[in-house]
């Protein structure tokens, strides 16, 4: 049976965080240009990247929350009961991921000095604009052999090396704070309390046919369910799991 | 030894209709979704499509340019030493093309109908705005199974076939107006009239590693060229081709 995965951030902040992963996911696929239009995704996922960072201090936000994970995991130190080598583990990763972020350039400072970027940022949101005669550069750029379009990318993608390594590290033990528990949405609906969430995950079964509308905030959040087909909202009892993590 | 082309649109018109072309191609590949981002550039490229509709008049600016290329055409009818056979075959497909183009909708009319597309539309620009939580049913849909997702695609992009037939034979018959003669730019800069023309297309050998820096109008243009590596105005003289499309 084929299965959905859904995922909810119930902060602004958070909701950042998942749309700068799902980005980096992106630009390590496309970034090995194998085929005509990887590019456009590339230079398309790295743009919408520098534009967040203009937006919010990314940074320092989540050297915030690595920092308050940190605290939490080191107050299991000593506490009878707790796998202490797996915790020092944990530890020494998210000291890392930290202390790596606290020595990386301001997000996005080499990706906005380097000149080829910088001059076809600007056109490449115009609709078409990556067009030949709108990015001269760029059209030379792409009949560059592959090994110096893909030394490129890493040279700019090591520049986010940083924020991915801390961002994987937030998130892989934010996510491994919740368990998937079987639920049942009675008429399509469910809603419930939470505790200083971040995340909800659902796994939803495609038979059903729907897909989830979430509302909410940290300490309350709703799920409405809505038929594909017709884009109403459901009145079917759905059965489904949720994991909250926090 | 590899070339590049590299096409230059001399009025505001034929510019948009380049970027159209390129967004037509864009779609037709992407619409086969044989990767995981395929999806991206297809919806991408779609919603540019109909933002250029709700800039220009395109409907009837392309009926008026094929008109003129049918009376262009008609009056080589009963000339001696025209090949009459090839000029009727010509004259039957831009008059297909200009009924077709005439008894279509109003361009993108039915894709800002549809319910799905009008509901991911506004989302999809937004940095990093196709995750899941943003658009649920963009997500749902992307677990479809791939004939169906194909033939949401094909029936989007069937309305699209009365312009996509229609701009190709005003290209065509435009691009094939235009013959290569060898050039050379002298201190990597070369000018000239022209006489009404709309397109620029240059044969450029990789080897120069310049790019060119293309301005002007429908009876003048300038042609400067730039080196990709010191992103300078290149000094040297530059071989290559060059065909002026009316």
């Amino acid at each position: 049976m084929t299965t959905h995965y859904f995922e909810h951030p119930l902060n602004e902040k958070t909701r950042i965080y998942l749309r700068v992963e799902a980005l980096l996911n992106q630009l390590n696929i496309a970034a090995k240009f194998s085929d005509d239009m990887q590019h456009l995704t590339f230079y398309r996922s790295l743009f919408d990247i520098v534009e967040i960072f203009e937006q919010i201090q990314l940074k320092s936000e989540l050297a915030k929350d690595i920092e308050k994970q940190r605290l939490a995991y080191r107050s299991w130190l000593n506490v009878e009961g707790v796998d202490q080598e797996m915790l020092k583990n944990v530890l020494s990763e998210v000291d890392a991921a930290h202390s790596g972020l606290m020595s990386a350039e301001r997000f996005g400072q080499s990706l906005k000095e380097d000149r080829f970027l910088s001059a076809i940022r600007q056109r490449f949101n115009l609709p078409g604009g990556s067009c030949c005669f709108d990015l001269p550069a760029l059209h030379h750029w792409l009949h560059l052999p592959i090994e110096k379009k893909r030394a490129d990318a890493n040279k700019w993608l090591s520049s986010l090396e940083p924020l991915s390594i801390a961002l994987k590290q937030w998130l892989k033990l934010t996510r491994e704070t919740g368990h998937f528990r079987p639920i049942q949405a009675k008429s399509g609906f469910y809603q419930s309390d939470a505790d200083e969430a971040n995340i909800l995950r659902l796994e939803l079964p495609v038979h059903h046919g729907v897909y989830p509308m979430i509302s909410g905030h940290k300490n309350r959040f709703a799920i409405k369910f809505i038929d594909f087909e017709s884009g109403q909202a459901s009145t079917a009892d759905i059965d489904f799991k949720l994991a909250v993590c926090c």
